[in-house]
């Protein structure tokens, strides 16, 4: 007999079905006894009126006859007609599987990760965040953007050396990459104009907040023959349409188990650009008072401002000061052709356009402190025909973090890194 | 004017058209220039009496008339009105992009990444990786697999502790990691059931061959619910006839740059599926002489054994014996249920079963001398209900480099690690 997905046990029309998963509850009830099986498609309830000795979690393959129940999830159960055990659990789980993970720390999460991962709610935000890196590709790539696969060990850092994770090569230092920006660029300038990379970057930032964690995966962009930042801007915004659009209709039930709610995809069209001048300008209004810089709390007066006057609670921010981008930021006087954008309160993307002429970025290395041997042979790439050309990135798990509201980026992180947990 | 692609313009019936790249060849026929340009979709001739002075690679705008001509590639050319510099190249390209790849070595290929790249020919191996990493993804969606990304720093090993890189961890050593392996594991026992990753590996193996690099991307899956390596084998299979019908349609000028051909989706059923036992005695009656083991030669005498005698260069090797494997393979007897699958002379996947029963565990930790603490909460995954699994992983440079028949995977690696190379 072969087995089926409780889902399929739930809505198919079979008298006798066998099925298999994890014993996720048991409720002994004088004589009978109702098992909640759990597996990979949701869950289906057993009865039997033997006895039923196995501890929460234990793995098994049951055999019964379908019956309509009134009482039951999704209103039908088996009756049991035999089992067998696949994988018994011990007693006692270090966390709980079946609970609310509400009532857990998040230490207390992640100190467990190996069997917490296994609640259904927590695991819903991974069900949810794959499908966010498919939409990422599956637009992109419909764009005309190939994907690429480029090195995390580096020899010296993009972003101007600091906050890097040194290893050791062969007994030489390298570095891991903080993201893929000289590459992504060079293979813009390769010909392919338009790429994409789904990749880890990593950060040696000794910050402890809620909205870093020091190991990401960057969903990163790059593509030529542009002018400005405005592109970029109006191709992120038709990608977070088409995210909400998709994981909207696929991952409807993982929304409603966190309450979360998608801003409607058209609501996207609406999402304003605005300057960091007029940025400084809106917080400065609502909190009355000078403000020195677009801080954590900032970001959450821009994305409440424009839910206020848009109806969607993100914001591009454009025209940041040159002095807070990386080198390699095309300049416009003191400012940038570069952009953030906001989502419910959290900066999500950094993007602008690049300096593709080699003797503005000669200038600009030197304003940066920086030598032109620093960066080897990615000089090469603009002493040798580079079309004008940007992107951005967009972190992955932030993204998720805010389509669900969590409170913790590491939330939305399945075994997050930060200063002190290097495992599980 | 908006730019169109050469590929657009090719075929289009505009009369006057912009468009955009780099300047690929110029010719000086005595008063007349012919000028290649080359963008991501292709090459156009363009054609003027007027001076051209642009050393090559240089970016530009073109705008002129489409017009016939029998001699110029694709049959059309456009009379050029007016260009414009975007990018202007220096001359003396540090390594030639318009000749034949082939008269340069690899290593001077690899010292110029940053332009060589801009090879076509080179250049062709990635778009044909891009759609290799594509499929992959396609077909185990399909499959009902969910993608994970999970964490590439740790704290110990997963296969044994040898070959790590080590790095600096605010203070505390920590490892690349060497494969998913435990966490695809977690993730199959979270109730995902089957899941995939597409992620780097490391390596730090001294060796200097043409199939060796220390840093690649790993294609990973692990499934839930398996007695065997059977199913795993069954479900590669199909999913290299996927990959070669969706390249052989998508990448086709690719593999014709390249002579390449592939072997025909319908041959994969007919993949030998053979015990290590008898790779042994095919390789000895090859040979004449007695094999101590499946060494890159064998690997290729077995390749061409399978191409004899089922017409596909291709072979699945089970029962390995259980010395060849990680701890955590599923053993019967002295042997393994697990498998590598070589094509073209090489091994391109090893998977096989996992053990997830917990006191078997602990007698293979016994067996291979590791402490149940060297894994940490690893663990976890088999005392508290584990079902039976597996899975496999697929080395997506090594199936590059096969499918272009490439000497080296170097080749198939956009900026490889090597012992001694870290850049760029």
């Amino acid at each position: 007999m072969e087995r089926i997905l409780c889902a399929e046990a739930l809505k198919g029309n079979k008298s006798t079905v066998e099925v298999a998963g994890w014993v996720h509850r048991v409720r002994n009830l004088g004589g009978i006894v109702f098992i909640i099986l759990r597996d990979c498609s949701g869950f289906i309830q057993l009865v039997s009126d033997a006895e039923f000795n196995l501890n929460l979690e234990s793995v098994i393959r049951a055999r019964g006859m379908l019956s309509d129940s009134a009482r039951a999830p999704g209103g039908r159960e088996i009756v049991l007609k035999e089992y067998e055990v696949l994988s018994e659990a011990e007693p006692n789980l270090p966390v709980a599987v079946n609970q609310d993970p509400g009532n857990l720390g998040l230490e207390t999460i992640l100190e467990n990760r190996m069997i917490s991962i296994r609640n259904p709610k927590l695991l819903s935000i991974f069900r949810l965040q794959a499908n966010c890196i498919r939409a990422f590709g599956d637009f992109f790539r419909d764009e005309g953007f190939t994907e690429i696969k480029t090195s995390k060990i580096i020899s010296g850092g993009s972003e101007g050396g600091t906050n890097l994770f040194p290893m050791d090569y062969f007994g030489k230092t390298a570095y891991l990459a903080q993201s893929p920006q000289l590459y992504k660029q060079a293979m813009v300038a390769s010909g392919l104009e338009r790429v994409f990379e789904i990749g880890h970057a990593y950060r040696a930032e000794k910050h402890e907040t809620p909205r870093h964690i020091n190991e990401y995966v960057s969903l990163d962009i790059e593509m030529g023959f542009i002018d400005s930042e405005e592109p970029l801007i109006e191709i992120e915004r038709s990608f977070i349409a088409y995210l909400f659009e998709t994981i909207g209709r696929k991952n409807q039930s993982d929304l409603e188990v966190w309450n979360a709610t998608l801003p409607s995809p058209d609501t996207c069209a609406r999402i304003p650009i605005i300057t960091y001048e007029e940025a400084r300008d809106i917080v400065k209004a609502e909190i009355g008072a000078k403000v020195i810089e677009i801080n954590p709390r900032a970001e959450r007066i821009l994305c409440d401002w424009a839910n206020r006057e848009r109806g969607i609670p993100m914001v591009f921010i454009n025209e940041f000061p040159r002095r807070k981008r990386p080198f390699y930021t095309y300049p416009t006087g003191q400012k940038t052709m570069s952009f953030d954008l906001l989502f419910r309160g959290l900066e999500i993307t950094t993007g602008g356009r690049r300096i593709n002429d080699y003797s503005m970025l000669k200038e600009a290395l030197a304003k940066f402190g920086m030598a032109e041997s620093e960066l080897g042979s990615y000089i090469d790439i603009f002493r040798y025909g580079c079309p004008p050309h940007g992107g951005f990135a967009i972190g992955l798990e932030r993204i998720t973090q805010k389509i669900l509201n969590l409170a913790n980026v590491k939330e939305a992180t399945l075994f997050p890194r930060d200063r002190k947990r290097i495992s599980p």
